[in-house]
């Protein structure tokens, strides 16, 4: 009897005293949630040819005019607001190129995404899709967008994600070793894949541009990949209202000679990059911008953190690192430097 | 003295009678909330040509390759979990042609839509992006999806979801008289416009399918326009996972000739129509359809309700239903409805 009390104190104790699985189980307070679209403006076409199409099956048939006035150049945001945040500034986390904010809901082995980790933590987390990604919407081409989408394949995808070597044959199709992504739900991470588009970089940082500004009292952003280079030039455009930096694998960065570093010394920069990266030459070549952007700021007299995961004994992360099996841990990495900082109320 | 008094009595005493002012500030605890991608498959591109481009500005080039292997035919769902909800099963809310699940967010007045409504009336609340809309992605044409997409102008919404009469410029867009969406905020909503195609309607049923047969227990779906003929479809299908329809305004039906409505006789329906069909050939036109059905739906022996707003008092309704400025009292309609048929706990 005795050592039954005993083990059950022991439980007891553990359940308490393990962060995780305490707050994995609590439920959060929120005040609303909600989504909108922002940016974009009105463009109008002319002069193509009308059809006839039904729209439903067995529906009546509808003339349809391709001409006319369109919104384009718009992005979606989403939010949810917790009763009682514990974070000085909402969270915004911005998608990488060919993905959407769904990424940064659950990953695709079915865990808790980044989006529940740090409302938990308190933050109030803003997801958004970027111009032509999801429920942003997207312009015809080549009428509007001047040039065609791309679509990732998943031989693209297993490379430039860092999931394993180059394949042919899907037979041949393997991870590298000690991989932390859950490539066995690769399949399942791919139904997110989204295409893109090469031609509307101007577009897309407009609407971020005025997306980060409507947050009159400041923000922290993670962005990941590509939407690095975009979240360094709105901080650069946008300083006051931008708080914290914190860019995961970072696809590019403004060119550093012309840069006014000085205008954002006062936003602290955390750099995170997986493992692997000695396997990917375009890796190596992306992480070149980014470490001079890096190191310029904080030269300007920026607080810059630079993790290389491994270098601090994390090994096995690919490119999706908030994705990865260990994504939880990662978040907790960030989650302390946001405390360190002075990021939580 | 007394007569302040008497008007905070009054105040305080409106304040807690009022269900909707004490509801909108309440806030809603939450067990969890994400985002999945259900349904679709691989499909394979071949002898397509490679091209070279830039992905990030200043980047470097890359080899792109067209072909190889993509998912494409699935869709997006997004959930939020109540702590304890007191609806019996989770109610999924399905967008419209041309529009995403964002569509049950905010209306484009800000206020909050059916989403926040439904989570504070203790629903699970399930939105998703049908197959090729918003997140859920969409395949290349004609490689994958054998036809061009279809793009909305503003001239063909404004006309087809009754905000007013056809019109050639700008300058002559005139609202119906009493029209309740908020057509001052109509740019708003067309952010929200996304392409369609005429030739994925399989694929897209397909999708539904697998995902409300992944609803063990039931669910309760809430379907506009062209959703309602893949929800009543996906019903006949999978009769035991569907507990509750609600159509808004469908815009199309399952063949009556045909059709066992005996094994959907179980589900009762709910049908909703806004104002303003006198003026519009097309609406006329799909209603008839969609009535034969909830008729037909009817002799089988299912719980049939059908509100023509206007018959009940309830003037100036768009197609846009839940997005109009009576929004909170069609939302309230509809859950008296579920309290009646026995869906909630």
């Amino acid at each position: 009897m005795q050592r039954v009390y005993s083990f059950m104190l022991i439980f007891v104790l553990t359940a308490m005293l393990s962060p995780f699985s305490a707050q994995a189980k609590k439920a959060i307070s929120v005040q609303d949630l909600g989504g909108y679209h922002i940016g974009g403006n009105e463009v109008q076409l002319k002069g193509l040819p009308v059809e006839e199409k039904a729209l439903t099956p067995g529906g009546p048939v509808r003339k349809l005019d391709p001409n006319g006035e369109f919104e384009a150049g718009q992005m979606y945001v989403q939010y949810v607001h917790l009763e009682s945040p514990k974070a000085k500034y909402p969270l915004l986390l911005w998608h990488g190129g060919g993905l959407t904010g769904a990424t940064w809901e659950n990953t695709p082995d079915g865990r808790d995404g980044w989006q529940m980790y740090f409302l938990r933590q308190g933050h109030n987390v803003y997801i958004s899709d970027a111009v032509e990604r999801g429920r942003a919407s997207w312009a015809k081409f080549p009428e509007i967008n001047t040039t065609a989408p791309v679509f990732r394949s998943k031989q693209d995808a297993w490379r430039i994600f860092r999931f394993g070597p180059t394949y042919d044959k899907i037979s041949e199709r393997k991870p590298f070793a000690g991989q932390l992504f859950p490539v066995d739900k690769f399949d399942q991470f791919m139904k997110g894949s989204v295409p893109r588009w090469t031609s509307s970089n101007a577009w897309i940082l407009k609407a971020y541009g005025q997306y980060v500004s409507s947050f009159k009292d400041g923000c922290v952003i993670v962005a990941h990949s590509q939407s690095a280079n975009f979240a360094l030039t709105t901080a650069l455009a946008h300083a006051n209202n931008v708080k914290g930096l914190i860019i995961l694998e970072g696809s590019g960065a403004p060119k550093v000679d012309g840069t006014d570093f000085a205008s954002i010394k006062h936003i602290p920069q955390l750099h995170i990059w997986g493992d692997y990266m000695e396997e990917s030459p375009i890796w190596q070549k992306y992480q070149v911008n980014v470490k001079a952007f890096a190191d310029a700021s904080k030269k300007a007299g920026a607080s810059v953190t630079w993790i290389a995961l491994p270098e601090i004994g994390i090994k096995g992360n690919s490119h999706m690192i908030y994705q990865d099996k260990n994504s939880d841990d990662i978040a907790a990495l960030v989650q302390k430097w946001m405390q360190e900082q002075g990021l939580m109320k």
